[in-house]
């Protein structure tokens, strides 16, 4: 079964002092793919456990059932992956004798493969296949201590938060300079970064090499996919990032920074961006059984 | 256009003073229809501006184009809602010749009809269609006194968070006892609520008539969806709400609670089941010239 927390080796900083390595705790992030009657009806984020709840929950969310008699069972789908592991992350639900199948419009479409073997890794092979620009060769290094000065620059620019506490913001900086490029707000934290990338996209600034993207919440696989269609090589969050997210810029090359907050940050890959000359011993994850991956390595050569 | 903020008259309760009626700002939140040659591709709930950035930086993430030369024109279709008014919440982009079209697998699908006059109140009326429960005649009292207490209890019972500071809650609580029936966590706040409601529709409670659900974080128009699809008379949030979830919770005659916290909280729908006798005549938006709805009335005299 997949687990609910991960365990990772991280870079902490902090401004006047050493880098340190320790390990911490990430809440996992792993799609979960939920079928009714063998039919695929959408794929979403999540923590895995109680996926039976999330699945039936959905159902009634989309109108697909009004109590829990409508569906008679939900089972995991027994396939696996290339390793002959269950990922637990295909679950099907049989709905009981008379309740309508949902309507086809209703289903969501990936560019995801789903089958039965639907893990965080197939996600990061998706993102990586469909990424036309690379970071891991983008290779700069940007002073901790101006990096610690974004998040207050964030939030002075976020007039419409000020009024109202409901909204999610992102900015672009440049990692040379540290001026900021633009900022954006939204209700949507994946709607603010969009909104970042398109006015890049319009000035012809793509792909943003040396770029750093600040977001005002957390780093979700979704934030850092973003991220990396646009060749952002830093995304930094002023709080935690999901497992997947972490792997994901582990992958990708890409620096990855939590909890930027006062005047310290926790690094989850690509710390040799911040002046780390460990970094590429320091990353990766705990679980993992290979050596840092070729992209860090790139990174610390260079 | 639409504007980025919407006033609202609003119920500010502190715990042993009297409601106070104020006008208060909320973040905006309307549906924007994004469409590539004349072809929907997909919704998002987004607050209004900046929406070519956003199509652009969408359509960037999806990998349908890989800079903005690659976008020929972007334009707000021309229709207009019943009230011939345009509500800027359509957005066709044209490629420029030689980029292909998108997938249509990446082809999102969606209850909401998409007609050019789309907007947050055929999104209201597409949720208000598609609810199998009315929540508007669950009429009862909650003593502010006995809410401010959930948020607390939501947080220790938040073992995952404590050690990752990466997921959000969704708590469902009796209204008539204040006991917390269940709580989930997900990287996703949607899913920690489809979670919350599968558990309660497997225990056979749907509809939950006087219960409260308690998120940890802001409160979106999905959220509110999700909770009238349970038959969740009172949504309570730690953030603010959006204008568009303090308008559905109007529409059905759900409570709608924000900003909870310490000991006083704001009302922005159906405060009479907190006790305040004025609720009928607060309840609403400063946009709107409609009297109370009829929902709130039959709440207020019953």
């Amino acid at each position: 079964m997949t687990r609910i927390t991960a365990r990772r080796r991280v870079t902490r900083i902090t401004v006047g002092q050493p880098a340190r390595t320790r390990e911490d705790v990430l809440a996992v992030e792993e799609p979960l793919e939920i079928r009714v009657g063998g039919r695929s009806l959408a794929i979403t984020m999540r923590t895995p456990g109680h996926d039976v709840d999330l699945a039936i929950g959905f159902l009634v969310s989309e109108g697909v059932i009004g109590r829990g008699d409508d569906v008679r069972t939900a089972r995991y789908c027994a396939g696996a992956t290339d390793e002959g592991v269950n990922t637990y992350n295909v679950l099907d639900v049989a709905l009981s004798p008379g309740v309508p199948a949902p309507d086809p419009s209703l289903e969501r479409n990936f560019f995801t493969t789903s089958s039965c073997g639907l893990c965080g890794k197939a996600s990061i092979d998706a993102v990586r296949t469909s990424s036309r620009y690379s970071v891991a060769d983008d290779d700069f290094r940007l002073d901790p201590a101006l990096l610690v000065t974004f998040p207050d620059r964030l939030r002075a620019q976020q007039a419409v938060f000020e009024r109202t506490g409901g909204l999610h913001a992102a900015g672009l900086f440049d990692a040379r300079t540290g001026e900021m490029l633009v900022l954006r707000e939204d209700v949507g934290r994946h709607n603010a970064v969009d909104k970042v990338v398109g006015w890049a996209a319009k000035e012809g600034l793509l792909p943003l090499r040396s770029m750093v993207l600040m977001v005002s919440g957390r780093a979700s696989f979704e934030l850092t996919q973003k991220a990396s269609m646009a060749g952002i090589p830093m995304l930094a969050a002023v709080s935690a990032p999901s497992s997947l997210a972490a792997e994901l810029a582990t992958e990708l090359g890409m620096t990855l920074v939590g909890f930027l907050r006062g005047d310290s940050m926790v690094v989850y890959s690509g710390a040799h961006r911040l002046g780390d000359p460990d970094a590429a011993d320091a990353d990766g994850s705990a679980r993992s059984d290979d050596s840092a991956p070729a992209a860090l390595q790139t990174g610390a050569n260079a």
